[in-house]
């Protein structure tokens, strides 16, 4: 038949569009296959680090969502409404992030948790944000956090860090660089030099410093009316980054005298020890330039990148925040956390082919009973290999048997023909579809 | 403190309602780890079975969602709407089982699939149902599939049912009792009948047949109008239950010649005998009041009970269906699938205390540094431990040693103190906090 009248013919038998909605992530089985083993990974070395798993509803309340929620983020909400509305059900939501739910779980729960809470969460998250390449509506994240009760040793931020970065290592061939600040440092920094009203707008240029030319920060910060020797520290400021004790003495000589600034210095100082003592040293960098946009955020912040693939960006991130619940209660929840985008990051990985060691079979072996009478037989095998944790398929279909050979090659690593013969004996021959080695079956 | 005092004092401290809406499961860390570990071993017996898993998308165009929905279940759908709606999000809502998206699924990705297509799906649906005790607007439901190209061997149904018997006991502590029946048999027997215009009526009446009383199914029957030899035929048929042979036999002594009813008869038949052959014939009762109420289902229906507990209903079902993508293809998908609810099963099972075996400990080790001094020894044991395949935790927090002993006893069953002499000489003590008793670490 002509290639492009198949083409026609098989468009011609759809009746609906059935691609999925775009900014959803969509797997045939063989990189599904290859997403849950990432997933898992991620899972397992959270689970090793004694992040205990939570679950919270994708739908909540938009009260609690837009508690927290600001700008952008309450634009990009998904609300949701039944077909037929009752009065009940109105004003919900689906999840935007993980870190509100938790919030929220922690104040609804915490005369039945323990505290520091080190918990984990892995699901979906929602944002309507505008469709293009490599963004995403619908998305995992896989987010460690550790919640205190009052206060919450600065130890931990080193830990979030550190388990962040072990779980990217199980997936990730590329090096990796974790970028580490603190944003004390910027506070106490304008604090001494009276520019909190301005705050707002040099937090922002600085997050923006990467993205954009030397020459256009420059005039941002002119714009914004600084005086020259406020620009001065600033620009110093910005250009610190590298090793913990190169870093720590460019900052104290600086000569800021506030007290938010110097123990910034002195936070950053011991998470950056704590990761150097953990074996990091060369993974991490001190680096100003990291402030992370969210405004929850009141200490430790840090980004991690791949310096060969910079065009990638964060692949996880996180920090402290001082308060995570100030919106639902009067109690003090002090915590810090960090998460990996893995929708996104999984699609820039695949687009970067830098996911070619992770080779995932369908299943491992396909039993092929030449005819019915054999089924039984072949079933019973099947169970048999189960029970040693290999996942069997058994084809049961009427089909001749060059076809059935060529299906179980594309689903499986192996392949065991049964005909009379094996049945009888029992003495089975598994073929290697990959290699066409044959091997006696328990030998 | 007085205690009323202290519910009050720390209610005072909430700015907002946060409990989750009502029809969502949260769970606090203990339950959520046995609800994960039944979670993965639904999802390993699938796996060892040859399921391969898939992710659909939660939110989908509402065009494909509603094509196959009708009456409650349209009703139920929840609309997804976004907060700065523009035209291109229109019409989306949360998919309210897995059926449907895996038709769009398999006439969207039908060229790259190999058929017959074994497939799972884990996750959560959302229906509006009214709020009440055990009812769940979102709920995780653990499917399998099997999808054929034009024809699908009916030895695949069989494959189902031992796959989903097999994921339930690893969980389930009572025996169950697998229901089967076929569609073909109560349609060819309508058929014969000249009773096709009452199908409906029909098909409701037997599938309500247990949940009334014995008379007002009489009394059903006798609304519609039926002649007397009708009714006395459907009577016999409805009271068909027991072992393969004697339902064949019974079945085969109505004397209904007509030919969708024949093969109903062989398809039962052979669906049962292989049941047997893989030594679930204990398990296994035909049962002709099994019906399934969707009418997508045109063969095998199976319901799983707990014969010690009928109050909980059935604990996971399925059927086999003809044509799974109709309404968005001319293409033909013949299919079989089964479920699980796992949200309603784990609450019911929770309430009947039946979760009572699997137990799970939040995490393994915690280990407890006594002063700052040791912490960096600490990590490294934890670290030494976590290369074991051990959760462990190490306590980061300035507290009273006892304080830190009574945490790590609530959140663990092992925990190791190092203090001075233990970070000196190396030698740790594991102590179990459930049975006192201490033993040498790595002895």
């Amino acid at each position: 038949m002509d290639p492009e009248f198949i083409f026609w013919y098989n468009c011609s038998m759809k009746k609906m569009n059935t691609t999925p909605i775009s900014g959803t992530q969509e797997l045939l089985p063989e990189k599904q296959a290859i997403f849950d083993e990432i997933k898992s990974r991620i899972r397992e070395v959270y689970r090793k680090h004694g992040f205990q798993n939570i679950e919270t509803p994708t739908i909540d309340r938009t009260e609690v969502l837009f508690a927290k929620a600001g700008g952008d983020t309450e634009k990009q909400i998904y609300r949701v409404v039944k077909t037929a509305e009752t009065d009940q059900d109105a004003d919900q939501a689906l999840r935007f992030d993980h870190t509100v739910p938790l919030a929220r779980y922690v104040v609804e729960h915490e005369s039945n948790l323990h505290f520091p809470f080190k918990v984990t969460q892995i699901g979906r998250n929602f944002r309507g944000e505008r469709a293009q390449k490599g963004r995403f509506r619908e998305f995992y994240q896989c987010d460690i956090d550790i919640v205190g009760r009052n206060n919450l040793s600065i130890a931990y931020d080193a830990e979030i860090i550190a388990t962040l970065h072990e779980a990217l290592s199980t997936f990730l061939k590329p090096s990796m660089l974790i970028r580490i600040s603190n944003r004390k440092l910027l506070t106490g920094l304008l604090k001494s030099q009276n520019l909190e009203s301005k705050s707002k707008e040099i937090f922002s240029i600085i997050d923006h410093a990467e993205k954009v030319s030397p020459e256009k920060t420059q005039q941002s910060l002119n714009e914004i009316n600084l005086t020259e020797s406020q620009i001065d520290i600033l620009n110093k400021f910005m250009a610190i980054r590298g090793e913990r004790e190169e870093a720590v003495t460019k900052l104290k000589s600086l000569n800021i005298e506030d007290e938010t600034y110097l123990q910034g210095v002195s936070e950053l100082n011991q998470v950056m020890n704590s990761l150097e003592s953990q074996g990091l040293k060369s993974k991490i960098s001190a680096d100003m330039l990291i402030v992370r946009g969210l405004d929850y955020y009141t200490g430790t912040v840090f980004e991690t990148f791949l310096p060969e693939y910079r065009e990638i960006g964060s692949v996880g991130s996180g920090g402290r925040y001082e308060n995570l619940a100030g919106h639902y209660t009067d109690q003090n929840f002090p915590g810090v956390g960090g998460s990996i985008g893995l929708t996104r990051l999984f699609y820039v990985l695949s687009e970067h082919d830098l996911l070619s060691d992770i080779k995932h079979n369908l299943i491992d072996i396909t039993i092929i009973p030449i005819s019915e009478n054999e089924q039984a037989y072949a079933l019973k095998v099947a169970n048999e290999l189960r029970a040693k944790n290999n996942s069997v398929d058994v084809i049961l279909t009427d089909k001749k048997l060059s076809d059935k050979l060529t299906h179980a090659a594309k689903i499986s690593k192996y392949g065991i023909v049964i005909g009379e013969d094996e049945a009888s004996t029992g003495n089975l021959t598994l073929k290697n579809f990959e290699t066409g080695e044959q091997s006696k079956l328990g030998a």
